[in-house]
């Protein structure tokens, strides 16, 4: 039959990320592409121990749960992890998802109608500019740079486009990696909350913080929802996951923010799906409250590796291939986001890769418009075998062409 | 700050659903309301093995999976489950999903837009409802009979309305609990095939079927999908789910159809959430494929138990209290649908209820409109002194209401 999809169903068609994903899963190509956490470093046993013990112990952890989520996992989440953070959440202040893009989504649907204006960190997530293109948000990009987004270029759009919301990741931006100061947090909360503008912080990277420092990192680097005053309240929506830190195919990121916005994205996700698997929660509940898994000294060990792999790429983007090429070392994350030499096209260079034998993002994809120059690399999840022999091959790629001009 | 949410989000907060949801939880209430599988008969051990398994043996069960689903759970759905009943699926003619209700979900977001007209069997499960009306369509109801749809008045509303497709559940709709004979379920097919609409089928009942018959069921009630001409195929997409069969928390539905509307689905799942869990997916394919676990006698089991559970409530429902009530009792499912006395409000009826310690599901929430004379009771999750307790406060309720009168 001929089928008539709605308007904005051919929005989710433009993503070759799809066809990536599915030739790096047949084993036919390295990867640089995807944000996978490193499977050797998955707390494996203690979570097979978790599973058995778990459902051995009640029914109820293969039952139907609350939309919500689980109980005694929210409770953990606001009552130790959240609070060190200096996050704090009211009772019926948090969501449990499946993963942060989930958050993402409901919040889109309860939020945002066609031509409703919203801005966006520029580049941002191919996940953020899926859900709101599906949406029919006007998405309307704000610029930043190292030290995150331009408080005159944020203004100058809150003036000219009337925006409902803004999407931002202040630490470790998917895909640039930037980890705002604090005065730029301190700038961009003040104007979102004098212009009654909701802001979605997507703080799903936030623990990957690879370098030392003196002070403590939610000092330093508080979350814009840490930062606001608590009796003005309720301007910023908080998402997390434990996707990075602990493991992606528990599906299980959250929201925190004020009991109105919450109990609105509870009712759609009880429309979407009913609710999450409450027994990955009571799994992830058990491995963090009752086992010896330490998920602060866990969270270290993974980011002694993934800046190693970073250091890695970093000296192998010291080769001649890369020489008219640029980038800034991030603190963390899992991404490198790389400007191409003039003259290359992000998309054109993945074509020459995929047929070497290598994938990474295309710029486009992470870009409201444009991006073209640039590519995104992934270090967390190749192993440093992989690494050398994915740059390797990306290295000919950019050879091939850099040669040819 | 003062939220200004989406047009439509505000449809999300007319169901009393959920504060039934959270008081029965809370455990002050025997909750007549729900449709939870009777856990007593979830295969704990077994899953409980399995998951140490599946867990122990490959780091890959914790990594992020494909968005359509894990591979062979697919296959083995498509190739054993599947196949037996007479419904054969394509190649990348499958999507797993959270739950049946995010395949319905999926779907209702690809291929509707405000406006739209939508038919529904009505009365039709709260979720579909829930679904459409976040999606903005107008929704249509098809009036039915004790043998399904009444194929005049489908035809009569496909006249006047030139819908876009029809909501069905021909084996044990939510909640009338009626089974379509084979004749209905050919004339429904044909007239929706003639007119050119998506029928979307949700077959997560089906196998709840209590009474013996000579012929195979699949022969004497196949699903509409399997019915039609391979030739004209793409009319139906097929919903089923593990949730009843197995275990909810799993949170395992799917969607089979033609290549074209399962891609553009899957495109809208990786939007929505990049993929459900692959490590529940991982469990279910060990259960089934593995382990000595096998469905069909699980099956046979909780279709005796339930059986005897609705025997049950049948007998309490001879009561006076009940003398001017009726129903007709189904065949399979979970629900009993009784026309209240004359008079007696459904809603009136279940705040008194609440008062005594029980609820139910009222009828509006199940009907497109109207529907107060009407109750569903469940009784596959209430163990039978549970059912007997709180069938005698209801009867309880319902005397004191038809006294007064």
């Amino acid at each position: 039959m001929k089928y008539e999809f709605s308007a904005r169903a051919h929005t989710l068609h433009s993503s070759p990320l799809l066809s990536i994903r599915t030739e790096t899963r047949r084993g036919t190509l390295i990867s640089l592409a995807e944000e996978l956490p490193a499977e050797e470093l998955f707390p494996l046993s203690l979570l097979a121990e978790t599973a058995s013990t778990v459902i051995s112990a009640d029914a109820g952890a293969l039952q139907y749960g609350d939309p919500e989520g689980y109980g005694p996992l929210r409770e953990w989440l606001t009552g130790d992890w959240l609070k060190a953070k200096g996050v704090a959440v009211a009772a019926g202040g948090v969501l449990l998802t499946t993963g942060s893009q989930q958050a993402i989504d409901l919040l889109s649907r309860v939020y945002i109608d066609p031509g409703d204006r919203v801005l966006v960190e520029n580049p941002t997530s191919p996940g953020i500019l899926q859900a709101l293109r599906m949406q029919g948000a006007v998405i309307i990009p704000v610029r930043g740079d190292q030290d995150g987004l331009l408080p005159e270029h944020l203004r100058t759009q809150i003036r000219l486009h009337r925006p409902k919301m803004l999407f931002a990741t202040p630490s470790f931006t998917n895909p640039s990696g930037i980890l705002w100061s604090l005065a730029r947090r301190k700038e961009v909360l003040e104007l979102c909350t004098t212009h009654n503008l909701l802001i979605v912080e997507d703080d799903s990277y936030g623990d990957l913080h690879f370098q030392r420092y003196t002070e403590h990192p939610s000092v330093k680097y508080p979350s814009l929802y840490a930062l606001e005053n608590v009796s003005e309240g309720g301007h910023v929506l908080y998402i997390g996951s434990f996707s990075k830190t602990v493991a992606p195919a528990l599906r299980t990121g959250w929201a925190a923010g004020s009991r109105e916005l919450i109990g609105m994205m509870a009712a759609a996700k009880q429309m979407a799906d009913w609710q999450s698997s409450s027994l990955n929660q009571r799994l992830l509940h058990h491995l963090l409250d009752v086992t010896a898994f330490d998920l602060r000294e866990h969270i270290a060990l993974l980011n002694r590796e993934y800046n190693t792999r970073l250091k890695l790429m970093a000296e192998l983007l010291k080769r001649p291939a890369w020489k008219s090429s640029s980038y800034c070392l991030p603190a963390g994350g899992m991404f490198l986001w790389v400007t191409l030499p003039e003259g290359l096209d992000a998309m054109a260079l993945l074509k020459a890769s995929l047929t070497k034998g290598v994938a990474f993002l295309p710029g486009p994809l992470c870009s409201v418009s444009g991006g073209s120059g640039r590519i995104r690399l992934n270090f967390s999840h190749p192993g440093r075998d992989e690494l050398l022999l994915g740059m390797n091959l990306m290295s000919e790629a950019v050879t091939e062409f850099t040669a040819r001009s």
